[in-house]
Order: C-alpha cells, then sequence, then structure tokens
C-alpha cells in the first residue's frame, strides 16, 4: 500500500471518533465497471465479487471479498483481516458486524454529493437482504459527512500532487499560448494540448473528447462541449478550459486570450471590461472564502461583483472541490439553486482546494471570456495554487 | 452518432414493445466519474448535471440535461428532443413525464445485475424527490429485463467488433508463446502482453494493472491477482488470462502451456489429465448451451464433467456474458450460489456471447491449468469465436 492511501485510512478512523460513527461499510462489485469513488482512496485495487470494507472506530480494517480476489487485497495490506468466501458474503459481513456490533454503519449514499454515493440502489437492496432480521438495517446511514470530511481535507502530500498537476497544466497553458494563431481550428488547439500533456506523462482531468474545452469567437458552443472545427480569426476571444490527472490528482483551469484585428494593439473596451469584471469577481470570491463560510456566500460575492458592472449573471456555480476527481464532490461555492441540493451550505474547512470559476459568455461579436484559477484555503483565507491570470493575453 | 448507437437505440425502442414497458428512464450525474453502464451505448457522451434519458414506447427520445451540458448531447444527435435546464431537472422532468403518462417506467437498478444497476441510492431518493406529488413514483420498476436483453442480444455490428477483439488477442497469445521461456517473470510475460496490445492499439479488457494474469507453476495466486516477480521454471504449468477491448467490444480468453523438464518431451500424465478433462469440461458446456437453457444447466455439466473425473471443483461460475464490457450482466452459466443471485435462471438467447471458462487450479507440484473460450449462441447451439486450444503447449 502507498502511504498516501495509509494516510487516508488513517484520517478516515480518525473521522469516525470525530463524527461519532461506529463503523463505516463501502459495499462494492466488479468495481472497474462500476466504481465507488471511495474504493481508490481506501483500497486502490478493484473487485470483482460483492465485497465489504468495513472501517470500525477501533482501528479495525476488514475486507470481506470473493476467494479469487483475496490474493489482490492482501497484496494492498492496510487491512487488518480479509475474510474469502466462495458462496455468498451475507454470513461473513453478518458475523462481522454481530462481532463489531455497530450501533451506527455508513453507507456511501448520498442525494446531493456524487462522491459519496457510490452504493448503487440494486447494492443497497441486497445490503438489506443480506442483514435481514438483524437489528443491522436500521443503523444504516449516510456517509455523506464522513466522504466530505474525507475527500476535502486534503493532506500534506495530496497538496503536493495537486501542485504538481496544475504546474503540468500551466505548462501546457505556455505552450498553446505560443501555438495558437490565426487559422488554427478549436480541434487542432484541443489536439496540440492533448499531445503535450502525453509528452509530459499526464492524463486529462475529464473526459479526453472534451478536455481541454476550446472556443475561438462567437459562434462557439459554451459549456461541456467538444472542440469542433471553428477556426480561429482576427477579433476572436480564444478561451481553453483544462485541466490533468497527476499522481492521481487533478486541476481545473481556464484561460483566455484576445486576437487582435489588424491595427489592434490591445483589445476593445467591452472585452477588456468583461475580462477586468470577471477576474474581479474571481477577487471577490477569494476574499470571502475561508473556513467556516458558507459555500452560497462565496458565490454571492462573485456574482454579485460581475452583475454590479453590468455584465449577465453566469448560469453556474463559483467552484468546486478539485481533488482525486476534478469535481471532487462535497460543499460547493454556488447559489442555492434545486440542483445543488444541499451542498452551497456546507461550510468550508481549512485545507479544502476550490476552483474559482466564471465569465461572461454573452458571445456578441467577439466570443466568450471565462477564467478559472484553483485555490488552497488556509486558516485565514486562500493561498493561490494556479499563477492567476491578471490580464487578456493577446494572440500574435 | 455512429451508427451502432443508433442501431441499439431502435432495439432498446423495440424492447420495451416487447416487454410492455411504457417509458425507459436512464437517470445520471457527473457520468464521467459515476456511470451508468447503459450510458455509452444509448447516448455515448458525458453529462454532468443531473440528467434524464427518457426512452418511450412511441419512439421519443427526451433527453433533459443541464444548459451546459446541452450541445454536447445535441452532437450526438439520436435524440428527438433536447430539453435544457438552469437552475433543476425536476420541472421538466415531471413535465415530460405528465406529457407522457407512462403507466410503468424501467429504471436502471437491479440486485443482481451490476450492468443493470447504474442507478446510485442517492439519485434514486433523489427521482423519488423530484417525482413526489405525481403518480410516477408508484410506477417505477427495475430496467433488468430490458437491459439484459439490450446488452445480451448482440447485433452483427457487436459480434464483428467482439470477433475483431479475439482475433487481436489471439494475435498476442501466439507472439507470447515465443517470448516465454525459463527464467522470466510473470511481470515480464504481462509487459510484454501489454506492449503487444498497445502496439496494435487496443486497451486492456480489465484494469491494467491485472490484465493479462500470468501464473507460473505452483506458488502463484491464481484469482484476480497482479502478476509477481515469480519465474517460469521447468515443470511449471503457464497459465494466462488475457482479454482486450477494441472498437468498445471485448474478448476474454485463457491459455496455457507446459515447461517441460529436461529429457521430457510432453507434459506429465497428471497435467495432461488436467488438461484434458478442463477441455472435455468447457466441451460439456458448449453441448448444452442453446437458446432457452437456464445458465446454471451449462454450469452443471461441465462441473459434473470435471468432477467426475476425479478433479475438485472449480468455485466460480463457467461462463459470462462478454460484449461492451467483459463481463457484460444478464444472465450467467453458474451454479445457483447466494453470490450469483437469480441471474444463473436467466435463459440463453440467440446472438448471447458467452464465455466457457474454468480449470483445475489444484497446484500441487506444476500449477494451475485453466482455459477460456469464447463462443456465440446460435439457433441451435453455439459457433466458436475463439480458436479452441485443443492440447497444452509447450514451451521450449
Amino acid at each position: 500500500m502507498d502511504s498516501l492511501t495509509q494516510e487516508k485510512l488513517d484520517q478516515a478512523t480518525a473521522l469516525l471518533d470525530e463524527f461519532g460513527v461506529d463503523t463505516w461499510l463501502t459495499f462494492v462489485r466488479e468495481s472497474f465497471d462500476a466504481t465507488d469513488p471511495l474504493l481508490p482512496i481506501i483500497v486502490g485495487q478493484h473487485v470483482t465479487w460483492q465485497s465489504a470494507f468495513v472501517l470500525a472506530r477501533n482501528g479495525e480494517r476488514i475486507a470481506i471479498v470473493g476467494n479469487l480476489d483475496a490474493d489482490a487485497i492482501r497484496s494492498v495490506s492496510g487491512w487488518t483481516q480479509v475474510i474469502p468466501y466462495v458462496r455468498g458474503i451475507s454470513e461473513p459481513l453478518r458475523e462481522t458486524l454481530e462481532r463489531l456490533q455497530p450501533r451506527s454503519i455508513a453507507v456511501n449514499y448520498s442525494m446531493t454529493d456524487v462522491k459519496a454515493d457510490g452504493l448503487s440502489h440494486g447494492m443497497y437492496l441486497l445490503l438489506h437482504e443480506h442483514l435481514k432480521s438483524t437489528p443491522f438495517p436500521a443503523r444504516l446511514e449516510s456517509a455523506e459527512r464522513l466522504v466530505a470530511a474525507l475527500r476535502g481535507r486534503k493532506t500534506a502530500s495530496e497538496i503536493a500532487r495537486i501542485r504538481g498537476a496544475i504546474e503540468v497544466t500551466e505548462r501546457i497553458f505556455a505552450a498553446v499560448g505560443k501555438f495558437l494563431a490565426v487559422g488554427k481550428s478549436e480541434r487542432e488547439v484541443a489536439e496540440f494540448m492533448q499531445s503535450e500533456a502525453r509528452r509530459l506523462g499526464v492524463a486529462p482531468a475529464w473526459n479526453e473528447a472534451g478536455c481541454p474545452i476550446v472556443n475561438t469567437g462567437p459562434d462557439s458552443s459554451i459549456g461541456h462541449s467538444i472542440p469542433s472545427d471553428l477556426r480561429i480569426e482576427p477579433g476572436h476571444v480564444v478561451h481553453i478550459d483544462f485541466g490533468v490527472r497527476s499522481n492521481g490528482y487533478c486541476s481545473d483551469l481556464q484561460r483566455c486570450w484576445y486576437v487582435p484585428r489588424p491595427g489592434e494593439s490591445s483589445p476593445p473596451p467591452r472585452v477588456r471590461a468583461a475580462f477586468d469584471a470577471t477576474r474581479a469577481a474571481i477577487l471577490a470570491a477569494a476574499d470571502k472564502l475561508r473556513p467556516g463560510v458558507e459555500g452560497w456566500v462565496v458565490d454571492e460575492a462573485a456574482r454579485r461583483e460581475l452583475t454590479s458592472r453590468g455584465f449577465p449573471e453566469y448560469q453556474h456555480g463559483t467552484g468546486h472541490h478539485v481533488g482525486r476527481a476534478v469535481h471532487d464532490g462535497g460543499g460547493i461555492l454556488a447559489p442555492c439553486w434545486e440542483r445543488y441540493g444541499q451542498t452551497p451550505y456546507i461550510r468550508v474547512e481549512a485545507n479544502n482546494v476550490f476552483t474559482l470559476e466564471l465569465g461572461v459568455y454573452a458571445n456578441e461579436d467577439h466570443g466568450a471570456i471565462g477564467l478559472e484559477e484553483d485555490v488552497l484555503v488556509t486558516p485565514d483565507g486562500v493561498q493561490w495554487l494556479s499563477q492567476p491570470q491578471e490580464s487578456l493575453w493577446l494572440v500574435h
């Protein structure tokens, strides 16, 4: 087992104590195709048959797995007991719980946090069936607080890995800044960045077809879209949203450029004003971001800064956790809209890493402005992990 | 949209009619990290926010997605209506169902079939919340029959892709047969096969660290394990379980070799007997495999053939579907053990593709024998998709 898995397992055990939960049960099967997002953090190995990973408040770590998975789980160590079964998991699972007698059993489901929602509905039903005629079904509860804290409170080595991912991303952004030119298509720009990423030994932070997102000019599709054959023209804003996964951890940044028209030496005033408003709104968010604040407060500060300058409101949240996943779950810096559920009310904590991201997407003549930075929450504010973009760059 | 997605969408609509189901609702979010196994088949694109893909019996295909996902979904076409939302999905989802008035709504959960179990428990609860004060929660039912048929009944182009994957796998097995030699480690053998796969442009069929599984000699760990530093020695059986993903479809094969000791020109009798029993048991399974049979019957024929020759019973099923996933869900050719749930009772259908796999794992002096073939179910039996291994190969 690598030292990071050990670090997170120790943190998980401490969280059980902090939240007063007796056991934390991760119940999975065929994890290669149906991954619980917690599994890579606490196990780092796949399983085929129904498997129960039980973390107990007393420090016991028990893995109950199919016989042909047992050696692989023993090989990652970290688990104080590996119990293999052949015919079915229900008996060893019941025996383990009867021995531990937990008053509470946290399992990975959550209405609002996808990273705490690795238990499928079928597996939830199966767990009830395995535990029928025991007192345990009534003791099941959502592990969402545990998952949010475990993923959200980054250890020093996690922060170092995120810094590493950001550094590579900034190198690729620097390279693409030189690559951009009139006549190149969104797709060509994306392929250049993907090949740089491969050369530097990092993976895309999200699905490769849409990583990076590249938008040139007013006709490009904003959102989680695939780079098109639209070509860079004078007068365009070029906007790129990109992140990488390096050593298992992600970055997520947006940068933008203006392509001067003949005779122009700087962006037109309205483009500059959109950039300045975007940057000011990100600074307003950073100013509010500190331990204890609820996410929606940070979002509101940025949203108000942008709209008070006469720009339209962006239709997404201002920031999300980044870490093992590019959308790392837990709380969010977002308005209290239905689609964010309860997550905007979760309080920010020290050692959280967030994106701060927004823009002026009204395309009009030039295209979309968008910026995204990554920040670490410190005891009294934020530390910029990315080197913030302070002015609109020009494509030469 | 590629023609295969179109083919599967048409098949899905026809299945609604066949099974008398009014709508099929796939409800997902953050699909990059929390994939419903159905999504790549019917959509082939990722979404970030809560998204509902509604297939109606009347042929309508409605996608309700977050605003920033809408263009990506429009780009795959196939969906007759794409409804974007900003604040929350509940209103457009309720409106759509109120217009369609389905008497039954199949959703992707299943206690026994992981490939039909893409709905997380949190999303299940959320769906109930979105539909509260409507009659629809009571009309939700498991889509497992639909998923099993959609994945299990391979179209001609799916069968062609599986054949392609098997062909590449057999080329890699032929190459590794020449590579095997006394003194090489399991890990070196695995790395050779992985590099061959990369050279031929195919991905591993399951997690790369354990694909292939390589076992040499009596001390190697059988199961879903990681190749070790154990080295090939005279007197060993070398056993390899390997599959690739080519054009989105998988193969899954096992092959084995004997390493002669000085003076030996063929395997010792007990090794040969184990191989012959394994092959005979696979033939016994193939003999029973045809449309209409329940999976456990096929398993029992193989199991009885092996044990009647005095070899110990293997502790897993005799075969699983192969397709888009290496364990493609639906029915299984396995004994009626708890861990297989109801799946051994599902009837085999024409155009299913199954593995037939088993072995004599008692290591003793030489190591494990294991064979695995891939077969297509035809109207009156099976067609071998792989070229069956008929005798134990020798390492020279």
